[in-house]
């Protein structure tokens, strides 16, 4: 099955993406950064800190789902017209390996765009030694908010 | 239908989920505390910083995620025998409103005890004006690790 | 926290609810029945037979899943206007026990109602020597359909 | 990131796995078709019949749901051991588009095997006018009943 590439509804997507993100200061506080905005896919990367660790040193879960969530609706935001934003309906993770590395990479990417509802996968991997693992997945429902911009540029 | 009441396998239960918990440095990142714990439930609660927000000044999802995802996988906790910790295999949340306010309140209690799996849901809270709105429920997973503590009091 | 009474659109609702029941022929195929219908709750009835088995004699998780999802979709479809319908966006279910029996009960109710989207939780029981065993859990999100209303009551 | 091949555990496996799908009289119930088994892939295809059907002439979603978490089950049973079985724990059913065609196929995959727990994905499509759309994902976790054989076989 080919699927068809995505429409575009703003040539800017990368950029109020980006803004978007950088809005979010949670996002901050963790030391997320946005580091690949496509159409229908972005990546957001973090570094790991003791901070953000369970009891075994592992990243955390919380920030596993954090940064997999966000993958998955920033992907669908880059589908957006300028006029709408997008929130999370809901989202499943699972963990799939110990995140047992120096780095958390989230890469979301829109399964399904629709006119009110999106649904996105994120795949979540650990880099460690050089090599990136598989440690867990994410399937998420997006709501488009039409109308509902989260900035002023489509006001 | 009547639920028969939780088997107790540790009777230090209430200090190890404790201990436990204060080993998460992510959960002492984001200034959340443990607030209650009961055989198969927990309550963790969270006082909102803006470094906690998303874009319109709401609890980040990624909040609400990591203290729903702790607060199914600490009930679940409190059941285990000595010798015993819990991963998260997987969990889904819905977000249910904005979480708009100055505190966040997970309550997580056990569904369902299993030898090797147990199954939980968190309802989270957030508190405004002196009232609790039900923001988020999660339902998730949990394997039991037998004879894999994650304390020395086990061992 | 005190939940608030449901607000009911449309008088009408335990019979157009029973109706549209009525009118999903694989629940005919199951022989399912709409035992219940409250303000955003319904119970859905499936008596054992062979054929809806897996192989070990239990109840099949499909049959588990098929009433479950749509216990949730009509404790949300009782709470609509009478020119509105609902759709499944998604659902999880996680199973707890085997399905051993000769009954097996699902109760849905809403959890969240909204206009554009409902969330709905839907416990499933398995009736054995007279008791019942809750045997699996459904946490799901439902669309509501304004003006596609799926039968001629609305139009 | 290249995936490692999986390991096969039983040289017999796509018989086996035939033989327990033959067994579920669930599936036979609903006329589906073990069509295709893989190393850690298997396909369920399924005719249209209106027993089949919600109110609108689609594929019941418990018909998609029913399917996909038997492809992402038998997915996981192809690379176990001639002693284990499989059970579902949970999984969650996105449903991305209206089935509406003369059959329904539901390609399940192994994401991560594991001697316990296996993740799984499957993704539905429906056909129509010979073209195949993509209707439906589902992610979940299976189980591995270990000394557990479902047949005979491996006793």
């Amino acid at each position: 099955m080919t699927l068809k590439p995505f429409m575009i509804r703003n040539e800017n997507y990368v950029e109020r993406t980006q803004n978007s993100f950088a809005r979010q200061k949670f996002m901050v506080f963790l030391e997320a950064e946005l580091a690949e905005v496509g159409p229908g896919s972005v990546e957001i990367g973090l570094d790991f800190q003791a901070g953000l660790s369970q009891q075994h040193g592992y990243f955390h879960g919380g920030v596993i789902g954090a940064i997999a969530d966000n993958a998955g609706g920033y992907a669908a935001y880059t589908l957006l017209a300028a006029s709408d934003s997008v929130l999370t309906i809901e989202y499943k993770l699972n963990i799939m390996a110990p995140a047992l590395g120096k780095k958390l990479i989230a890469r979301g990417r829109v399964l399904r765009p629709g006119r009110r509802v999106c649904v996105c996968q994120s795949d979540v991997y650990v880099e460690k030694d050089g090599k990136e693992l598989l440690c867990a997945t994410m399937l998420g429902t997006f709501m488009v908010m039409a109308d509902q911009a989260d900035d002023a540029s489509g006001r």
